[in-house]
């Protein structure tokens, strides 16, 4: 896990580094859990929307867009249920005034006594040696027995007060752990409350007409309260779906692991309105297509996995996540819902209008079932970014950081590089990038030596290098070096078009 | 005017009709001047960004991109001078409870004025018939010429008190007006006060961490704060450029002319950074270059002018708007301005870091002068939209209403219709879209007569509408229908993909 804490400090860095995300007003030191795409990061991010607009709205005849205002009339968040119940709960220390999540608090303490048991085991390694069996080793000593009985009433307990929203329990937990403040030390600690996660600010200077209203925590109500204008003017028929692509906002306490977690994000969201009974069919369906559309990324398909909930949240019959191999773990990249009919019908319920399809087959009206597929965007990128990154050995003895991002979300395709800075060859390149860059995102180079240039192309996945050298004013070819393979084959210029086109293809990747 | 208001309020019902634009939340009568982007709007808008994002970023070797998060650090708004000098006046009657925009009750009354003297004049059309010369009229007759007189005083009033911030004297202007509150018809006003437009929320809910941050009025500084980092990593020398699309929001309290003017709102923005001295030579160039990339589109060179800044912003030395010729006259659709060292040095000063530039070429270090270019994303969709609405008598008697957008910005690039439902056509019409579609929004329809879905298309300006009919399935034919001259002609299947993907070409716009 060292090991992997260790590549993924390095993946910020160079994602810093080399133009791809930077700290957010860094000149003012920044601001917390807020970071900004720079210029090579925000290609990729547009690649990436690019992929799953495609895939999602130009593939399907049955699926169109949106694109939501933030701003909601805020009664939207009193039928989602984000007004009541969109909470974390909060306990300060009254010595040092800070603030902390309760369930953060506890689960910290865990850590604690897993890195306890951890030792214990590394103990048994140095004693027994080649012949230690930590299996036996952790079913069998009292010191991890002990702590690992400990760990599961702990665990049992947090579910409860969690589950129950027993806030002087929760309370209770953690005088009973003697949990202290990290930073004054102390145990004395206030009530635990719950906090609402929606940012609120005031709409209108107009006296008696101020209205708190919320950034939006989620994109998919933006769906859900236009899905009726949208099946009529378009003249749906069920099933079809509205796919968007949009900012969502949550004041977490806890924001970290660089844009993993951050409170303005990005999601990729398709809800798929369906006939009721139908759900298993498409909840299967869309788990496998989503997973399909992951893996023709070519990030390696042992990246992915699928985690089916078994807690499910208020709202949904059936949820399965799909997980990506961060630096750091499994964790959650794309959600499959089935949200049933949860949001359309809190939204009739508290519009007092009906959002009822009529159903031209059966004659009948109904509330459609919903299947939501919604993707962090954010979340995508860095697994593009840490999967690609790679520090390799060359058969020189030298070093290269290179990453391997599936050509078509490269932020850039062809890097054009005169080999000399004179006798017309820059004019050459030139000439090419003027014939490519319609298509493609070009750069051109000319500074230093050609290898130094290859290895910025490298660092920020450039797929093609295309260099002009002398023979190139003889016989109009040049040479493309692939990124991952570092091959060089001669092309002719004629011929550049069709061969990078072909290369760097999202249509590819659909079908 | 009458007849332009009327067809502004037919493109707006036309765009909720045909999915364009929907009020926001509308299940809950709305959310004042909020709106979101429907199926067909959304492609239109995302069209729309593509095309400014292929000029400035793709075409141009020194122009890179960017996507800074909306939250940034709040000192970045004292730099901006956002904090202190980014307000309305406000006042409010006090029997009525409402507010109103000082400037804009002053401006309401001058309007009056201005229709007394249409009045005037009209009835002075009346009364001499062919013989009246309207010029001389206004120039000779005492009751215009006093009115014309007392416009002139109010209006060299209200600018007074607005560049002095004279509160007093705008409360006083008010009330030597006689200006009634429009609810209560009192003229029991409040005094006036300025109101920050920008929207606060509270950040964190660590205690004593949380912060009050804005959401950011517009997206310019999001540049400046990174032009350092983007310089750097992208290795990038004077003149250079960046380019971003993004949300910026606006408390403002008069909201309105449908998506023109609205709270959330979209930019598109370019910062090119230049050696100071070089201004005038860079914002002659990009008057000319943004001029181009309008005009490019086809909506009518006559639809857009230039309106150079007489009093210029406190950041600008030059400054100028592309005006659009909207139903409700000529506004601003995109603005050209040299902001000097204005914003960098702001930023210089707050942050304590230096913002500096090292140039090569001299070896001095300087603050860069910085030219931007910025359009308002929406009133760009709204003048594509406004101009492209046309209701047409046809040959036969009927009539049609079509949107003739641009081929490149289509929201639907073809719709594949099958002559009837059955012997076969539609699984042919479905083949042919299945090679289209990698490359184009397409759409299958199969409902109704031939005619009716040529309108439908006509009103979501789909420039072509490919038919298969029982030909198609003897010679691997089909006949196109182009939008605008209704003209049909019959091509092999074969050529479809070149012909549709050479007429709806972006990349022909560039050149």
């Amino acid at each position: 896990m060292a090991n992997n804490e260790d590549v993924f400090k390095k993946v910020i860095s160079h994602a810093k580094e080399f133009g791809f995300v930077f700290p957010s007003s860094e000149i003012y030191d920044g601001l917390s859990a807020t970071y900004d795409y720079a210029q090579n990061g925000v290609e990729l991010k547009n690649n990436i929307k690019q992929y799953w607009w495609m895939a999602m709205v130009q593939m399907h005849e049955n699926i169109v867009g949106l694109d939501a205002a933030i701003f909601m009339h805020p009664t939207t968040w009193k039928a989602s249920g984000h007004v009541d119940a969109f909470n974390d709960p909060l306990i300060d220390n009254k010595d040092s005034k800070k603030r902390y999540r309760a369930d953060v608090l506890v689960e910290d303490h865990m850590a604690k006594i897993e890195a306890k048991i951890q030792k214990d085991v590394d103990k048994g390694k140095k004693r027994f040696g080649d012949d230690f069996d930590e299996e036996q080793f952790r079913a069998t000593n009292p010191n991890v027995l002990r702590r690992v009985a400990e760990m599961d009433k702990i665990r049992e307990e947090l579910k409860r007060v969690q589950e129950e929203e027993d806030l002087p329990g929760f309370k209770a937990l953690i005088e009973d752990l003697g949990i202290v403040c990290p930073v004054s030390g102390s145990k004395n600690w206030t009530e635990v409350r719950q906090f609402n996660l929606m940012f609120g600010t005031e709409l209108g200077s107009v006296a008696g007409d101020a209205a708190t209203i919320y950034l939006r925590p989620e994109t998919a109500q933006g769906i859900f309260v236009n899905y009726l204008n949208v099946q009529k003017t378009g003249r749906m028929k069920l099933p079809f779906g509205i796919a968007q692509i949009g900012k969502a906002f949550r004041n977490e306490i806890v924001a970290r692991q660089f844009i993993f977690r951050m409170r303005e994000f990005e999601q990729m969201e398709m809800q798929y309105f369906i006939k009721p009974g139908t759900q298993m069919k498409w909840y299967e369906y869309w788990k496998e297509e989503r997973m399909k559309w992951h893996k023709a990324l070519g990030l390696g398909d042992d990246n992915y996995r699928f985690h089916d909930h078994i807690k499910l949240a208020h709202y949904a019959d059936a949820a399965a996540d799909i997980e990506f191999k961060y630096p750091f773990g499994f964790k959650e990249l794309e959600g499959i819902h089935s949200r049933t009919d949860f949001d359309l019908g809190g939204h009739e319920k508290e519009s007092g209008k009906k959002l009822r399809y009529f159903d031209p087959e059966t004659n009948a009206s109904y509330v459609p079932y919903v299947l939501e597929t919604s993707i962090g965007l954010d979340r995508m990128f860095l697994a593009v970014l840490s999967a690609s990154f790679k520090e390799e050995q060359l058969e020189d003895g030298s070093e290269r950081v290179v990453l391997n991002i599936p050509p078509a979300l490269a932020p850039v395709k062809a890097a054009v590089l005169p080999l000399v800075k004179k006798d017309g060859l820059p004019e050459k390149a030139r000439e090419i990038i003027d014939t490519l860059k319609f298509d493609h995102n070009c750069q051109y180079e000319e500074k230093d030596s050609i290898g130094k240039r290859y290895r910025r192309q490298d660092a920020i996945g450039t797929p093609y290098c295309i260099t002009v050298d002398h023979q190139t004013l003889e016989d109009n070819t040049v040479t493309i070096r692939e990124r991952d393979s570092m091959e060089q084959e001669r092309v002719a210029i004629a011929d550049l078009e069709r061969i990078i086109g072909d290369r760097v293809s999202m249509k590819k990747l659909l079908v």
